[in-house]
């Protein structure tokens, strides 16, 4: 008698067979973590980043953040439209963008709501933990060049990207997910129409055909399954743009601020939060990374920031846009239970703060990265 | 030019194609969720059961809880011995119980660490949030027709089942996974050493060839890949029966209790805790169960328990040990912020609780669900 079952995972097929007369070895099967829903429709889904490389993020576990369902991409959807403020309209085709002069970069996409799970108090909307955040190599054209053939006008102050998504707001009124950037930023040379990433085209989910890739900056601004760019000569009020990502503080002295740049931020990949050990050496070990320079110092207290020790960084994720990678060896000799604290800095003078800064809607959290761990 | 890319699931393989000279449709794509990780070795992620239908949960969505790492299995281990304290001791195998007049029961399984991330104070150890319990169908031979073949002797106390995994414990002994059960409630005729799954072979993850597996009990009970069950004179002392699977709790003058029947309990699949939504009706509805008679009611609060107002049971779902499923219509007309409690309880008189009953590692949690909503 021989029974096949077939385990089917995101990466390939994984076959075992139960041949009893054959005398076939009976499982061959590989432990991999999934993403990690946090809702349907629209699909949003989290990295499961403590279990991976940092490396290069591969397609299928980087984060899913949809603001509607799923756009329907035909042939007719291969272009790209740039009109406005500019001489020239023009339309690209996708397969015409392909024999252009590419650029890659390699850089953190981190969403502006990552962390938000962490807010105290609690805050309402998808409930993400440390996994909104990828790192990876994008590959496509710099928008400037593209804006270069289209001759963009005196008057062009913002710069429009509108994706193939949409769906209806509470009014009923139908809007595309549509984000804008001010001119200055949008020629910067590293501002991509990507086409690729890690050497593949990008995946249907994350943007295919078109995707404009802004480094440094917060997720939103990343524009999936591009389909216009629009010149303006007046600053952009979409609800993306100026109800959603936008930072309300507590204080309402303060003036609402768009989300931008990312913060400088850490994760602790190991050990998990709450983890028991047993006595011995332990390697602590995890990622940083910021939207302003690059970090210079990752530190870790084991007595709530009183005294901090440094961790041995390792730059080789060499692009200016990468996360670095840190890790600590810890002799833990002595049993009990432990806060271990994890505090980054960039060239910017940036540090993760202590306590969060609080804000409605639970943008940018990036306070001092924090694991319990019990010593037996 | 055409581009392939093939979007794999555990489910099946879904393709989408890139074929613009022949004008195909591009994207074909199912969302849908995913095991959630919690450890990678052993493997341990829990059912994103908030996203599933409740009927009977597909085996590739069944939560996996492993303390160590997966046994190999090979042909010879197709065999089930039975020894100790019986008159004839006898191995049956595997092919020879599939011709055996067969049972099928419906019921929940519920890991004895569900909910464990709840506990406050937190508890070391996996952190299982809601998804650690599954609900389906299971076919095998009534373990009491396996030992009346055997004899068992006036002196059979205990039955030790023992699994083919196994690892080094701290004093580096190599212990397997082994658990006892009282005779009588071994004899019990819904006891089961099962081999299929919703109609299929076992996968090997949840135990091929062979599992144990016992109604009403948590999950630590029904032992995977079944090697050997043992009559006993002597109460069982391996590490799992005597150390892990215990209630420590806080009042030490309490006798340590060992964990055997699950306790009544809730799950509330939607809405999702934080969720905001926009005025009107909101179906509210979940899953309740226990591990003693049945669920005689699941009740609903929008003011702390000062008020109960009854969920509509369904309980279509027939067999003595499901789950029945619960809805409730919420009229939202006036926006605010909302905590909605579900109590679940049942015919044995136990309900649940408002405070869980804190116990050092964590085992049991069933206090009253709870979800914080949002009406905009």
């Amino acid at each position: 008698m021989t029974y096949t079952n077939q385990h089917t995972t995101l990466t390939g097929k994984i076959n075992y067979f139960i041949n009893v007369r054959e005398g076939m070895l009976i499982n061959y099967y590989k432990n991999r973590p999934y993403l990690i829903t946090k809702s349907l429709s629209p699909e949003n889904q989290e990295s499961p980043v403590h279990f991976l490389q940092p490396d290069f993020i591969s397609s299928e576990y980087v984060y899913r953040r949809n603001h509607f369902s799923f756009p329907v991409i035909t042939p007719k959807n291969f272009t790209l439209l740039i009109n406005g403020r500019v001489n020239k309209p023009l339309t690209f085709h996708y397969f015409d963008l392909l024999k252009m002069p590419a650029k890659t970069i390699e850089m953190v996409m981190e969403c502006a709501g990552n962390k938000r799970a962490k807010f105290k108090p609690r805050i309402y909307g998808e409930q993400w933990e440390d996994g909104a955040i990828t790192h990876g190599r994008w590959k496509g054209i710099p928008l400037f060049h593209l804006l270069s053939f289209t001759e963009v006008q005196e008057e062009g102050q913002e710069i429009v990207f509108e994706g193939f998504d949409a769906g209806k707001q509470k009014d009923n009124k139908i809007v595309p997910f549509a984000r804008s950037l001010p001119l200055q930023n949008a020629l910067h040379p590293d501002v991509l129409v990507a086409y690729q990433y890690n050497d593949q085209p990008l995946k249907f989910k994350h943007g295919f055909p078109l995707r404009l890739v802004v480094p440094q900056w917060y997720g939103m601004a990343s524009v999936k399954w591009l389909k216009r760019i629009t010149v303006t000569d007046s600053p952009f009020h979409g609800p993306f743009q100026t109800i959603d990502y936008v930072y309300y503080f507590k204080n309402k002295e303060n003036r609402n601020i768009p989300v931008t740049y990312m913060n400088v931020n850490s994760i602790i990949q190991q050990p998990l939060d709450q983890t028991i050990r047993n006595k011995g050496n332990q390697l602590i070990k995890g990622t940083a990374w910021t939207g302003r320079g690059n970090i210079t110092e990752v530190v870790i207290s084991f007595d709530q920031g009183k005294t901090w020790r440094p961790t041995l960084l390792n730059k080789s994720l060499a692009g200016p846009y990468s996360w670095v990678t840190w890790q600590y060896l810890w002799q833990a000799d002595k049993k009990g239970e432990y806060n271990i604290w994890i505090r980054a800095s960039d060239s910017a003078g940036r540090i993760q703060p202590t306590k969060p800064v609080w804000n409605k809607k639970g943008y940018g959290y990036n306070a001092i990265s924090e694991v319990h761990v019990k010593i037996e």
